[in-house]
Formats: structure tokens, sequence, C-alpha cells
């Protein structure tokens, strides 16, 4: 219903994700290359310029929206009138009957970081953190391996281009969506945008990123609802912490059959250890 | 001379770059594991808060002072006095005589975005990129073996605790300066930071990464006047676009005996063809 209001000029379909360049290996032997496509796209609210993007450009409409809900300029859904995306111009502009709260005061702040280390999250990012309460999650060992393997049939732009992350919402060991981006906040984004629009509850949700697990990876997946957190890479000590406080259950090196569970152990059933052990002897 | 005016409350080295916690594995055993430490760090100019980074902590006078340099607070090292680091309360205190010129503008400016694909950059990053002229490198294949080999002795975060990027400014197959964080932005700022106090200047020598090579980067090495990047990861459209165009010798995917060459390859003489295929033949 919601969705119904969006009017796209264009849809993220009609850029390229990757391009093809040769490139020299180190046998001096010419290489045809897929590279994975950078863009900017400027996202303006009610035809005010927020903040430019660098993005792979995969779902835009998506992206803005995440934005500026996981930044606090937006709140309510029902009062989103369109998104236009126009890649001749890289601009995403959002419309909203709703009046964004003192967006002044919002553009004014500059105290919060992004997850890149960088950069600068606007006011109201770190609002509504106490808020939240999330509900605990039963796992099992055998439907992680099944949805690591399940996963592994997307990333496409990564397997053919490198050079992106991918972050997936997942119920059970089901993929209900997954987008990669340049940037990995823009995943995530991209993500918190499409749930937002749709109304969906992260609450029976895993989310899962080939991405570092840092403080603003944590915060955003708490605000998604989302009570799993399954990655790829590593956690740092903010992460963890604040997985910790936010009682998110938090997986990170899980690739293969390997994983370290950095909390919430106690959530995750350990069905398939056997398995484990044979292929340790198999090494 | 200049650094001598620098005046540290606290080195970086006061606080730790890992903790160690516990975490359980797919045996369902409990492992000790260490992981990086993040923490944030407000960078003050004339007392004014410009910014908060998400840090590893490694070297933060160098990171505030590369960080405002790169965005174009500050440009005159002799002007500057003091930068003031106290971990207690998460502080960089950047005193400089310098006039930052329309410091207003330039805060209220966020039109480019960082690197990560998010986040702000302040005014000011992308002047002065028309003037860059870099001189042409001459690289050879078995120095740049070397090289990676040299650096296989770094990183030492992210041996013990992964989740971090490192970078290094290296001349030929020494490396000058090397340097870890959570965010890849941070690393490269801080090497900036480090050349900038030193006045040195970055035509003979080699920017190594091992994160990806996206727009913003290449542009902060072009800034620093280093005509090559050799980076770990991939390399996206942006990135090679701006590489082209600045003239910067562009190696990714460098692992061990590989690498491709996306730009400048007529720089490199491929000295050490014949070991690769003797490698290539005992696979």
């Amino acid at each position: 219903m919601t969705q119904a209001k969006l009017h796209l000029i264009k849809t993220a379909t009609e850029v390229p994700l990757t391009i093809n360049v040769t490139a020299i290996d180190e046998n001096g032997v010419v290489q045809q290359k897929s590279v994975a496509c950078e863009r900017p796209l400027t996202v303006y609210l009610n035809w005010r310029p927020i903040v430019t993007l660098m993005t792979l450009g995969a779902r835009p409409e998506a992206l803005a929206l995440g934005y500026l809900k996981n930044q606090g300029f937006i709140s309510d859904v029902t009062q989103l009138e369109s998104v236009i995306v126009d890649w001749e111009v890289n601009s995403a502009a959002v419309i909203t009957k709703e009046q964004a709260q003192d967006l002044d005061a919002k553009l004014a702040e500059k105290t919060v970081t992004t997850g890149c280390g960088q950069g600068t999250v606007f006011g109201g990012f770190m609002e509504g953190l106490d808020n939240i309460s999330l509900p605990e999650p039963h796992l099992k060992q055998s439907m992680i391996y099944s949805l690591l393997r399940n996963i592994a049939q997307y990333n496409d732009t990564y397997k053919n281009a490198g050079a992106v992350h991918g972050c997936g919402v997942c119920i059970e060991d089901n993929i209900s969506s997954f987008v990669e981006d340049v940037g990995r906040h823009n995943a995530v984004d991209t993500l918190a945008g499409e749930m937002w629009l749709k109304q969906q509850d992260g609450g029976n949700m895993i989310f899962y990123t080939t991405g570092r697990l840092t403080s603003e990876m944590v915060i955003k997946v708490a605000k998604m609802g989302i009570p799993v957190l399954l990655s790829r890479s590593g956690v740092t000590q903010m992460g963890l912490e604040l997985a910790q406080q936010l009682g998110i259950t938090m997986i990170a090196r899980a690739k293969g059959r390997h994983f370290l569970v950095y909390h919430g152990a106690d959530n995750i059933e350990f069905d398939d250890i056997q398995s484990n052990q044979a292929v340790t002897q198999e090494r």
C-alpha cells in the first residue's frame, strides 16, 4: 500500500552494477575483469539535500529511505509520498508529509560517526536505543550451516567483481532479501529501508553481513528489531559491548562450517558438532 | 621542528589496541580470542568540535591532523600550535594559529561522502585535485614481491584480532610507516597527518592498503602526492577512473605472487615472471 505511493522515474536495474575493464596480471598477461560500479547518489528530503552516498546503485530508493530513517530524519511510513530516483542527475528525492522534526538541528549535529570509522552520522542516530527490547531467538547450528550454504548462492557482484559487501535479512535458512553495495552501511540501510517500507518485524530474523561487526552495524540491526547478527568477518570491542547491552546474539567468522559465537551462545543448539569433528579429522 | 610544538597529554600507546574475550566455537568449545578496540575520538579545531571518529586509537594525534588536513580545515603546518589527545574524555584538540578558512561554510557543506559509502566529508575535500601532478614511477615486479613480503611482518592487530584495515607508506620495499585502524579511512588519514607533520614528499612512495580502492581512497592518496597504489583488495569503477585521471599506478589483488595492474602497467618492469610460471607449474 505504502509502496504503491512510490513513483520511480528510474529503477535501479537501469544502471549497470559492474563494468568490464582490462588488467595486466603478474605474468604480464592482459585479463578481462569486472569492476563494481560506484556512483554518487544525493539524497533529498522534501527538496533539501541531506547527503551524498557513494553506492553500487542496486536499490537506490530503499537506500535513500533507509538512510533517512536510520538517521532519524523520517519515521512515519504512512506519511511517505514518493521517492523519485533519477540516475541522470544521481539524485534520490524523498517527499513526505511528515514534519522532519528539527531538520536544522539534526543537520547541525555531527557527533556520531559511521561504522566505517569516519564521516558523520547526523543527530538522532543514537535515539531510541534504550527502548529497544529484542526477542530471545532459538537457533540450531544445523540451520546456521544451511543458511550459510544458501547465502553462497547470492552476492553475484562480489563473485563477479569483488570490492562490495553483502547483507541479507533471513528467516531461519531462507534469505528474505539480499543486497550488495560498495559501502557496507549502504547495504544495511537498503535492507532497513525495505523492511520499513513493508513494515516488517525483524523479531524472527537473522541479519547476515560479509562486513565487520562494528558499533554502528550493531546499532542499525538493533533498530531493525533483529536479534541475531551473523557475519563472515570479525567483531570490534564496541560492537561486542553493544550486542551484549542490546541482547543481540552475535556470531562472527562464519564461513563454511566454522563460526565463533561472541554473545548469546545459550540461544544456539549445537546439534551438528559431530560432522565438524569428522571434517576436522578429514583435514 | 613542527613536531616539537606538539604536546600530548596522553600518547596512543596508553590505550590498549585489543582486548581478550571468550567466544564459543562451532564445536561448542570456549575459545580465548582477541578483539580489536573501537573507541570514539572527537576532533576539536581551536576548541570547536568537528567530528567524532571511531578509531582503534593507535595514533590519535596524527589521525586528528590528517582528518582535518584531508578535509581542508587546516593546511599550514607551521601555524600548528598543539595537538592534545586525552583518552579520558576521548578528545583530540588541535590548536592552530592558522585561520581555518570559512569554517562555518565547510561545516555547512555535506555533499561528498566518505569512501565507506556513507557519512559526510565536509567541503574542501575535492579542492585542489586539478593542481595535482604526480611523478611517473618506475617499479619492478621483484620489488613489489619483496615489499609484499616485508608488509607481511606488519598488521599485528589484524593477525591478533582481525576486524581492522592496515595502510602503509613505502619507499621501494621498505615500509616507512604502517598503521592499522577499525576504519580504513582513519588509517589513511593517520599516515597523511604524519607525512604532513614531517613535510614528507610522497613522490617516491608507494601507498599500500589492505582495503578496497574506492574513489575517496584514490583521492586521498593523490593528495599525499603518492603515485602508486597497492592493495590486497579490489577496485571500484570510480576508484579506477580517478586513478586514470590523476595518473596513479593502481595495483590491486596483491597477495603472495599475484596482482592485477588496473592502471599504469607501463611503469612496471616485469622482471620476475619466470618464477610465477614455476609456481603455476608446481600447482
